[in-house]
């Protein structure tokens, strides 16, 4: 068995026999068409009037971290980024950046990863594209997986359609994404059993759909985390925002690590997590949906007038005194590499 | 002038003010909505009944070779893998990995690049992510692009839709790109004045489309050239495919700088060019199209009964003697990083 069975080799981004093998046996048996036929360009029909499009690129580091992976990471992500338009997730592409030595392994159960993600979340992956890189002039594997989805006719969810006195609320407890990631890292210099929130949001969304609850706005908390959702939301729909820091929900292990070191749990990455801007009338039956997947769920504040839209600091935080301070959203350099 | 105003920083990825800085002030004013508001997914009306879905990562070297560079090339490459399914490019996304240190100014021209050939397209780059990985684990710049298109109800251009006694023919002369960036890394130990063929394929399609020929598949030569295309297309139709040597468009320069390297031009990469695979009774009409846009296009070929799928040379070469040999793909490592 010569190494190119068990690591990637430059052939295998080539074009030739090493590229053919590594699509034909890996690739395909997990998603490709039962007759093995690839083309260029994967053909469906429209899911829908209006489509919802969206795409990213996964870097993170480690590529298995506790409670999930890059590739479940690089299906959810795409997955929650179609859902917070209201859309119905309906098919995946998938790009694959690999280095050179990348262990054969390692691929596979990030491919089965995909598939099961995937499958979890009633969507294809249709098409696809694998190449190569150098040692040394990548990172074992990076991900794109672009979405399609399919939007209900007039859904206008959209920082745009958010109006002065709509409620916020998250869908659950904040940061354990990024301390899991930290952990993972060994940067914590202390073990812990917590786990990523990593979790596919389209089903939760479409819940909130269905019972009728008017939505404004969604954003999954991501890089940046709460912080970074709320200071783009307020300025793109020029208010300012009002968070309640006794209302959002933080575990204590996330509130410890943080603290450790020198980190805002606000800030942290979530990649099951997302901020629902609703009128303040559909509270009580938003948070009714949103507390059926995790108990955490809460109104946590409120959009207020808005200011100058060139505010340094649209979004402010009242502490249990009343206190008020802005929330800075930082330059962003603490947490490379998290999703 | 900090450094974070020339040279990217792993907080340009951070989801903080970098991040948003890199986003308003570079990405958005080339692509984003008038009002400058993003969100997770961008919303499209469908172009049609039935979609085309294709992604492609671009991790050419050097990012500017003659002809040429990766920006362009992210374009053109999806758009043609759209093309190749007979439809009509819609939407691109755009997702970007930056390493640690690109110089900011890098970035910007390739950002033209990319917005001046979605330009010339009529594709508008709809949705976007940027990355940003340390020093070290990438290598400048790496693109994904992803593409939407709109084919016409019932159009069926696909390599399982190829017939016994098909023609094969090529839009123009071959491996150019393939040859373009040997130079650009001088590998060659000699300077020249070629340049990439990397152009856009789709209003050559759609002209074939519109004169109403009948079209069965469709394939542009990248990686693997033309030996990788014909080798997988043969597999895929349960054929054979007999090419003419002698009938190959191949410019002198490419043949030496191929014979120079010991490279077979059939497999170099090309980047604006494409095999025709039509009924033998529409090749007269098919290389009017064709010659329109390039002079050199020609017949090269016929599809012969199957053989055993299993055959390890499904192409066959005729040269000027009459003597076949079998064209074999490689096992792919010559020439990487070439797309």
């Amino acid at each position: 068995m010569g190494s190119s069975d068990t690591t990637i080799q430059l052939a295998h981004g080539g074009g030739g026999r090493l590229s053919q093998q590594l699509i034909q046996e890996l690739l395909v048996p997990a998603f490709g068409p039962a007759n093995g036929v690839l083309h260029d360009a994967a053909l469906l029909p429209s899911p829908g009037q209006t489509l919802a499009f969206t795409t990213d690129s996964y870097v993170v580091r480690p590529l298995f971290f506790p409670g999930g992976n890059i590739g479940e990471l690089a299906v959810y992500g795409s997955v929650n980024d179609l859902a917070m338009a209201g859309a119905i997730p309906v098919a995946l592409s998938l790009g694959l950046i690999l280095e050179e030595g990348l262990e054969m392994a390692t691929l596979e159960r990030v491919v089965q990863a995909i598939r099961a993600a995937a499958d979890r979340c009633n969507v294809k992956v249709i098409t696809g594209d694998t190449k190569v890189v150098e040692r040394g002039k990548g990172d074992g594997l990076f991900i794109n997986t672009s979405g399609i989805g399919a939007v209900e006719r007039g859904l206008w969810i959209h920082p745009t359609a958010v109006r002065e006195g709509d409620a916020l609320l998250v869908s659950g407890d904040l940061g354990r994404h990024g301390v899991a990631i930290l952990i993972a890292r060994e940067e914590l210099g202390f073990r812990s059993t917590m786990e990523s929130d990593l979790a596919p949001l389209h089903t939760t969304v479409q819940e909130l759909i269905n019972e009728g609850v008017e939505l404004h706005c969604l954003r999954d908390l991501t890089r940046g985390g709460l912080t970074s959702a709320a200071d783009e939301i307020a300025r793109a729909a020029g208010c300012t925002i009002e968070l309640e820091e006794e209302a959002i929900p933080v575990q204590l292990q996330v509130r410890s690590a943080c603290n450790l070191l020198g980190l805002d749990p606000l800030s942290m990455a979530n990649e099951g997590r997302m901020l629902v801007i609703c009128p303040a009338s559909e509270v009580d039956r938003a948070l009714t949906v949103l507390q059926r997947q995790n108990a955490a769920a809460s109104k946590i504040g409120t959009l207020k007038a808005g200011t100058d839209v060139r505010n340094l600091h649209p979004v402010v935080l009242r502490n249990s005194l009343g206190v008020l301070r802005p929330l800075d959203i930082g330059r962003g350099e603490r947490l490379p590499r998290i999703c």
